[in-house]
């Protein structure tokens, strides 16, 4: 039985292609999705399909996003273990946080949650993300020069073109951090728990390849960061969701280009 | 306070367009992301972001891609439900069923999955489809039609250029159903219920416009249709599954040329 799953976040094939009725062998660049399994004080809380790179970022930001920790000081280690099926994010977190979490999943007893983390009900479903504490303005040549620094340091999809990105820009535009994954998700959590580590402050935005969903705005808000500016459409919820808790939403952003969806007297044309 | 969850698949907004430092008040129209519950028998099992459009087709795909029923037959009846907070489905499965599933959930109990569908560790992560039944082989010509006919049939994306679709095609080339969803994994799935409906053979193929993961393959296999034709990227996970259950996987396809990664034996030129 060929090993199916690889703990490596990207790999070559050779491809045929196939061209107006010619067919050429080829090499092809592939991204990996890899089952990661995370594990907090020894018990499995969730496996999610990711790129095998910057785990523990994705450790540490998948748990704030969560609300499973609350700083980065209370996730006291991560260690990662290669298995045959998979990658083990092993946490060690805060034995009160701990309480909370076994708390939170006794609550759901016997039913098996999907889709949205956790939720099994509509109830469960929609966290919405506190309002923003800190009201913030950006400059709008801050998203130009952003968008143009980002497509160099995306080093995964030069390579396979199917990984998105979440960057951390600075409020002068300059791109402080970069993370990216198969899913938007991901690259987002692992940004987040980039800059949790860093400790960078939070006068700046982020940007993501994708679209912005709800989730994408809430996991934004979370992190404390008051604007999204995503290269793809945003949905209906995820702009009603950044107009009530202050967050600033940019959407289809090009270089010559975008459209603002939430706050836009947030954006200053210096 | 502001109701934030939307029962439709699109809607309306004002919006600030900014061009090259002019700011521009203008429309815009955006899809709609809702949270889907599915209720089995009066029990809640997951809930999805998920478009307002085909939904009973999305509870029959969703069941059957996920093993909760085996046929068409065993889902009894659909009933959509619509509350504040977004929509229910209840479902009302064969007897048989609804005990096995919830044989499922128990042995799951007082864990909560999220990411994969259910999953909770490693071993449960990946659900490897079945090899498929019929060797199936393909017109190159096929492949091509298809693509050029789908995009006009994609009503929603038109409007808000922020869904994916999932299309059935015959082996011909014609465009037999298309279904559409913010999320591609659900778009699928609902192509998947409604083509369980219709009973037409499955000599077909199916096209996503999104990226080909493992578990596009997975519900693509599962519903015994032997090609998926992606738009954008595959992942490695994606093609080995592929490789191994006998789906010919097809990805970056445009109308003028595109990647085989899997089985290029079963796409002919005729």
């Amino acid at each position: 039985m060929v090993k199916l799953v690889a703990d490596v976040p990207l790999s070559t094939l050779g491809v045929s292609q196939w061209q107006n009725g010619e067919i050429v062998k080829t090499q092809d660049c592939l991204a990996e999705e890899t089952p990661v399994a995370l594990i907090y004080n020894g018990v499995s809380h969730a496996v999610m399909l990711a790129t095998a790179q910057d785990l523990e970022d994705f450790a540490l930001g998948f748990s704030l996003s969560e609300g499973i920790v609350q700083s980065a000081g209370e996730l006291y280690g991560i260690e990662v273990q290669v298995q045959d099926n998979g990658i083990e994010l092993h946490c060690e977190i805060a034995s009160e946080r701990f309480m909370q979490l076994k708390e939170r999943r006794r609550t759901l007893a016997g039913k098996t949650g999907c889709g949205l983390c956790g939720a099994e009900n509509l109830a469960q479903a929609i966290r919405y993300p506190a309002l923003l504490k800190t009201y913030r303005r950006f400059n709008a040549s801050a998203i130009v020069t952003g968008l143009k620094t980002i497509q160099a340091q995306q080093k995964l999809q030069q390579q396979t073109g199917a990984t998105h990105a979440s960057a951390y820009v600075q409020a002068d535009g300059t791109v402080g951090l970069v993370r990216e994954d198969v899913g938007r998700h991901n690259a987002l959590d692992k940004l987040v728990g980039a800059l949790a580590k860093q400790e960078l402050d939070r006068t700046g935005f982020i940007i993501t390849t994708s679209r912005a969903s709800f989730e994408m705005v809430q996991k934004t808000a979370s992190a404390g960061v008051g604007m999204l500016v995503a290269v793809s459409a945003p949905t209906g919820l995820a702009v009603r969701v950044a107009e009530q808790c202050g967050l600033t939403l940019v959407g289809f952003a090009r270089e010559s280009r975008y459209v603002i969806y939430s706050h836009a007297d947030n954006i200053m044309n210096e």
